[in-house]
């Protein structure tokens, strides 16, 4: 498999032969405000350009969409992306929301499989149990994808969740050889981090002891306090650069 | 002038022979969640649905957005409208929100006419003064749009604003024939009216002893507090409806 870290929570992943376009958040830098009630919020989002060109980026055979949020399905997305592309969805309420942008193709998941590319959802949790239940919906469903093929290594793009049993159970059912975490450590002011900080990955690195990780959705949104930086210093002190990767925006890994 | 109440903030507003679509929010009933943070943020939005044909809402000349929030600005509009269609909007920041839908003609409110029409942008505020300092940005900058024409009357869209000052000083400086106000007491738990309540639609009646008032933005998002019902008999007991217009859905008025 081949993986574009393009910006943010967006990547090109190829695999087995099928290119799967992921959470895309495709405006250019600052045209949104910065998330009200985070760190940050006077900062605009994205706060850095695309470096992929679009037509790369659009020449896929599938989006994915882990959730709808406005940092992974974005309005420059609904008007960029060629409607006819499938875009694969977590659950009904979201292909709903995805139709009314006119992607008339909206598929769900749970389907089972793309181009002969076996596909599961996991599930996920937007924040610790306290910030979900103080923040509900907002947070709301999101959900990870597990691809396999006989030809490829298996896949677990876990999505925006923190470390959880949720995560746990993905790993003890899918024995992944790659994961993809979001690992930007995104805060709410006063309910703490939204997806994975840097001691989330590294419990998962623990979890996953044959497992190549690759950081993902850094340095992008206003409210993500952890920097590629800082997690390779945290990476080195810790032992976990063998298997942990931190790709810049527009960095590809064949693995 | 043609007033048509479409849905919550949506109109068609014919004057002077131009036709404006004004805060279009034209997704089907029930496919966005409830606002969070609001009053019975477990229904979800539109809460009922679009009662004029589409056909007739893409007829328009032009389309005028008071503010991007997504109950005047949704994805079904974004995806539906036609995109030659020239927008008009409060400042740039919008302006660049708006045309990364693929409206390519989005012009400034400011510029100050639209088809021999004279506009020209008021001011308002998307709640009371403490709301503002607690919610910043998520309520942002509003404004509203008066209407001018030799061949008309003068009409005031005063968009999402509770009364206060800056109501106040259009209606001095406009003397305003016919008003639309944003009048469903949208509201935020902790926080109030964000939009006008009866009181507020009151003293708008109280301040323009001349004007024709039009209460829209009713009955249609989750945090609307305030029915037509209920709106309609405060203004029996108040000795109003000689001057207050409160439409169904759908209805119109040549005014």
């Amino acid at each position: 498999m081949k993986i574009t870290q393009v910006r943010n929570a967006t990547l090109i992943i190829e695999y087995a032969g099928t290119k799967f376009l992921v959470d895309p958040m495709l405006a250019k830098k600052g045209i949104y405000p910065g998330f009200e009630g985070t760190p940050n919020s006077h900062l605009k989002n994205p706060t850095v350009e695309l470096t992929v060109p679009m037509d790369q980026i659009c020449d896929v055979d599938a989006i994915i969409v882990t959730h709808t949020h406005p940092d992974h399905w974005d309005d420059a997305a609904k008007s960029l992306l060629p409607k006819h592309l499938p875009v694969l969805v977590q659950h009904e309420k979201d292909r709903e929301i995805i139709r009314i942008s006119g992607f008339f193709d909206v598929r769900l998941i749970t389907d089972g499989q793309f181009n002969g590319v076996t596909l599961s959802q996991t599930s996920g949790q937007h924040g610790t149990d306290s910030a979900l239940s103080a923040m509900g919906e907002i947070l709301g469903e999101v959900c990870g994808v597990v691809f396999k093929s006989p030809s490829e290594k298996t896949l677990y793009l876990a999505g925006d969740t923190v470390w959880n049993q949720f995560v746990q159970d993905s790993l003890d059912q899918f024995q992944p050889d790659v994961i993809i975490l979001n690992s930007g450590d995104a805060q709410v002011i006063g309910l703490g981090s939204i997806i994975m900080n840097k001691q989330d990955v590294r419990e998962v690195y623990k979890a996953a002891p044959q497992a190549t990780l690759v950081a993902s959705h850094m340095e992008s949104v206003n409210h993500s306090m952890l920097t590629r930086k800082e997690l390779r210093e945290f990476s080195a002190e810790n032992g976990m650069t063998d298997r942990l990767l931190v790709p810049e925006d527009g960095e590809a890994y064949s693995l």
